[in-house]
């Protein structure tokens, strides 16, 4: 491992002796070694790709869509024709196919030697060159001659084999083409594992033939049908991307008893609406297995993969409690509390799941040592729960601290690796256990406009988690090349910078919305539950079916230009407060911020999805007038007075407040220059 | 007709008694009338549609889109099923449907009435209703209280029955996902006539079961199979909207002769490449009409509409000139000029196609005398051709003066009428012959990627001209409306605003593109032909296969910021220099431009797609720099020294010059300070 440590250094060390490109290498994931070269391959019209070696449907796509998105990225009309094999520019050879259905643990390894004479890449299987050819297109740039990559060589592997997004299409639906310009974006970062959230108690959203009332009386008519389904398994299969469904049982299901009442536990009635989340499946009655048998059968015909995910998580209990048959079922089989009736429950479902060749797999609760030992368990508790699995026999996947519905900065999951706590002391046997992990999209407060803000790009660093070796985790070189990734998302199709400015004109009603563009820069929304917290504490029911459309559900869930504004304040106050350009730029954003109350005043004033934002645009200018006077003390290395700073302080109070379900992000780096206004005498 | 002007008049003048809503009504293309209500209708979630009367697929989906683009624009997720007929919000009757084939000249006007009891929908056809839904559609915004519409009653009809675009698909395919977005903005613009341009010299974009070598050999891949045909012409007839194939012949057809050479009058070989428009067919020989016999009847399986167009433009006569078995028969028949025996050439299509049971449509130089009269001319040479076509007895259609390829600003569009000049001297008999006009995007210059930006938003400038009554003409009242249209369009998921972004990330590598962007938003692209006429003055034969990734492919056709800081210096200067918002305005805008250069530099040296804007990026700052001191100047009162101004004159004279095919846009208002600065006396 240390080899491909100091490559992996030396990637971040070397890349300005690329000397035609300024720029470093702006690879994500970055690989597990990478040597470079001197020169530069230029990229141009005459470029061409041939395949020699195994060849395939998935190769194919997979080649075709490479030299359509190179042709897209530089604007450059590539000839789709391949080239003569004897004589390419990128010379593709893999040794064997991935199988009809795709595994896990697949050989997923390639190697990428870009020189003088051209590119080749070679792979054990064609997974491993749809990634290589990802690694290429990243390193395409628009060099001084023209398009050109830089000679080097990769040789890249995964370092876990389970690499996967978690998508919630039951809290809100999501159309197929946007779950397809998602896959795009995973393929692009390497991630290998769809994980589709079917149904909850808000959504039953696949057609079935069998059980057509489960969409018609479950889904308010959103839903894929089963044409839909195979269509984008076979997407995303072309991309290297396994499908895994997860159909909730026995809680979180709501939605299916509207269609079929006779599963439930309690007495309903059931409909799909607002309302604590106690709908249950009775366990008891032989039915409810007849039932989930057939199901689960049909649903094996268009889910081909190894894996079902069988959910299992939050059940209350709460109508298992209130239902005497089901008492007198428990006490009659020596069943003390709900979870025996789970785990009762659980191990008939592995049975019809084995029946029909699929591995079963649950969130933490449903692990109990009864299960086979092929069983996968999903974390949501987090790396002990994940450890305690490993020990026991079972397979795991961490998904605590990559849940991108609690609007967490790219850093912070960055940081979350499933190696790390109590898993790092287990044996090497029990490590092997640990899969990988997967990043959770819970849709509460998502829709088919936020979902890519909500994914991208921080869903990149929980990639590069997941396939970079562990020492790959430096978060400003992550950050740096976040915001390079950023674009070439977009050019997929993904519209997680493009969909401000839709939203932003939505809520003003006009076109002019540049100083509410200003605000929405520099605010986040709420972090973890406190949105949904604020409304139980609020006693407001959360309705899936409200509008999202305020700004708390437009802005992205990271502001970059606070990030940058924090780095250079940072800058300025380790420099002594010499740095002028940092100066220059801190005092230009704030200048804006404290103009930009007046310019939106009226606009607020309009409309009334604005209106709750009054508070916080006072709050930005006055921050940013505070901030000025700051830097004005500290441009004169006069200190500012006791009494002044002690004023802003309670500014700063008010201003850290959350407001509108939106926290304003530049309070923290002018916090700092108020208190670094004080002078080094009176510095804490 | 005096009556309807006043209404329109009213609309513009009495939108301020909108109380709530403090915008104008940004309608377009404005109605016939409008008669304007005190109060506003609030369209929450309790929102919803029933349908009385006639009811037909083309209405329900018609519908069902419109609900769907209603929860998007707002965010509100409004039921899809329809409400009880007895309690609606939206009560829409149609009388009848529109043929199972659209037609021309089918009743298109609809009533609007929107009260307190609710909305009312009322149309001759459905046609009318999907124009109403869209009408309704523009007037949602959002209000103090929540998102609402004004109450007012609309009636309205279009003033032309032909408003049509023609997209070029031959130089640069454009796939139908693409055209199907132009559709919904189409629709939008109550446009109704897509005319698909499927060949020239360029490629063959057209599926053929009876002569597959036509696209084979003809287009290099990139072509419409006949399922794609039928999926978009279905698609564009469920928006009201007509689609006529458009098929070059004689001339501008050497793609066909890739794949059929025996067709030809030149020996060939024909291949796919740049070079002379000298292809073209042999009138002479009967297998010629035999194959465009079997081909039309093949082709009128795809294309429903009554009309056919065969191009019929700018046959050059070289390979007719040099074909002596061509000569021959000419001579045998009295032919004396290559004019004749096109003449000739076009009578026996027309003979094919009535057969077929088709109205041939040709553009100018298919006109003569010895045609039937149903023949439709579209125009390409002006108001005078198609006069004379009228007081011939044809049919006809403008595009002069509607060329989308030309960059012209949309003020110049919008000043074309197709019934003025000549025209307006024609009696009503033949005046009715004029049938409307076609916005036309040849695409020399255009990808799948900037195509939106060089339609929208300035073809809704020409739909409104086609649309709303010859009175309606005020191009500021047109831009106001237009700018606010941008964002309504990108919801339909045109890209012509948020492409820049992608674009200019391409040209610079990397992510932070502020400064490139503040020099992409102040130029435009050459007007009319001269970056064509460019390359042949240097002898550089056009090649549609070259790269269109430059900043002139990728900036906007109108620069929307150029326009404003243009009115603001015209606000200024008429206000006597006491215009102080104005004055600030400039100020801050060439303070930008000043410093622009220096950030930008250091990009522009990096990219060889940017070096060539070194001089633009100069001029800009030097310009912003001398209308700097023309303001200090005019802020004191001082008249500038002569000697300085004659300075800045050579320097405006050099900015003028188009570099890097662009034009910096903000000279004339720097100018114009500048010669404002030499004080009341000196003024010319």
């Amino acid at each position: 491992m240390r080899i491909l440590l100091i490559a992996c250094a030396a990637l971040l060390l070397a890349s300005s002796a690329l000397g035609q490109t300024p720029h470093t290498l702006n690879l994500m994931p970055l690989p597990r070694s990478v040597q470079l070269g001197a020169g530069q391959l230029p990229v141009d019209q005459f470029f061409s790709v041939a395949i020699s070696g195994f060849k395939d449907p998935v190769l194919e796509n997979g080649v075709e869509r490479f030299v359509a998105e190179l042709s897209r990225e530089t604007g450059i009309t590539f000839k789709r024709k391949q080239a003569d094999p004897s004589h390419p520019t990128l010379l593709i050879h893999a040794e064997k196919g991935s199988g009809r259905v795709q595994r896990l643990g697949e050989d997923e390894s390639y190697e990428l030697m870009i020189a003088d004479a051209g590119v080749r890449l070679n792979a054990p299987t064609t997974l491993g060159i749809l990634h290589g050819l990802q690694t290429f297109l990243q390193l395409v740039q628009p060099a001084a001659t023209g398009f050109a990559a830089p000679q080097l060589t990769i040789k890249d592997e995964p370092r876990f084999a389970w690499r996967g997004l978690m998508i919630d299409v039951a809290r809100h639906f999501i159309p197929v083409d946007v779950l397809k310009r998602n896959l795009d974006g995973m393929a692009a970062l390497k991630m290998n594992v769809l994980h589709w959230h079917l149904y909850d108690d808000q959504g039953f959203r696949v057609e079935s033939k069998r059980f057509p009332r489960l969409p018609e009386e479950g889904s308010e008519g959103l839903y894929y049908t089963q044409d839909e389904i195979r269509d984008l398994v076979a997407y995303a299969r072309d991309r290297g991307i396994r499908v895994v469904p997860e159909f909730e049982m026995p809680g979180h299901s709501r939605s299916l008893f509207a269609g079929y009442p006779e599963l439930a536990s309690g007495l309903g009635p059931y409909k799909i609406e607002p309302g604590a989340p106690d709908a249950v499946m009775d366990p008891t009655r032989e039915e409810t297995y007849k039932f989930i048998d057939k199901f689960i059968e049909e649903m094996t015909r268009l889910f081909p993969d190894e894996y079902f995910h069988i959910g299992g998580d939050e059940v209350n209990g709460h109508e298992w409690d209130t239902n005497p048959k089901i008492q007198v079922f428990m006490h009659a089989h020596g069943m003390k509390a709900n979870q025996d009736l789970q785990a009762y429950f659980n191990q008939r479902i592995e049975k019809i799941l084995s029946k029909h060749h699929k591995i079963m797999m649950g969130w933490d609760e449903v692990l109990r040592q009864d299960l086979p030992k092929n069983v996968v368990v999903q974390s949501w508790r987090g790396q002990e729960s994940l450890a305690n699995a490993a020990r026991q026999g079972y397979s795991g996947l961490l998904s605590f601290g990559y849940y991108l519905d609690l609007m967490w900065p790219a850093a912070q999951h960055y940081a979350v690796d499933p190696m790390s706590g109590v898993a790092a002391s287990l044996g090497p046997q029990e490590k092997s256990r640990i899969l990988g992990g997967e990043a959770c999209m819970w849709s509460e407060w998502v829709t088919p406009e936020n979902i890519d803000s909500r994914i991208w790009p921080r869903n990149a660093a929980i990639a590069e988690r997941l396939w970079s070796p562990p020492e790959v985790r430096d978060a400003a070189s992550m950050y740096a090349r976040l915001d390079e990734l950023g674009w070439h998302l977009e050019w997929l199709g993904l519209t997680h910078r493009s969909s401000l400015g839709a939203d932003l004109h939505r809520m003003a009603g006009r076109d002019d919305t540049a100083a509410l563009r200003t605000l929405a820069e520099v605010v986040e929304p709420l972090k973890d539950y406190t949105r949904m917290d604020n409304l139980d504490n609020a006693k407001i029911v959360w309705d899936f079916r409200a509008p999202l459309n305020r700004l708390v559900d437009a802005v992205r869930p990271e502001s970059d230009k606070a990030r940058r504004f924090h780095d250079s304040v940072q800058a300025y106050i380790a420099s002594g407060y010499e740095d002028r350009a940092a100066e220059g730029e801190i005092r230009t954003l704030l200048t804006g911020w404290r103009d930009n109350d007046s310019a939106l005043h009226p606009l607020l004033e309009q409309s009334f999805l604005l209106h709750e934002l009054v508070p916080l645009s006072g709050d930005l200018s006055a921050l940013a007038s505070a901030g000025l006077v700051a830097l004005d003390y500290l441009d004169k290395s006069a200190p500012s007075p006791e009494s002044w700073r002690s004023q802003q302080l309670a500014l700063i109070e008010r201003a850290k407040t959350a407001k509108a379900d939106l926290l304003l992000m530049v309070v923290a780096p002018v916090q700092s220059l108020i208190e670094a206004s004080a002078g080094p005498a009176q510095k804490p």
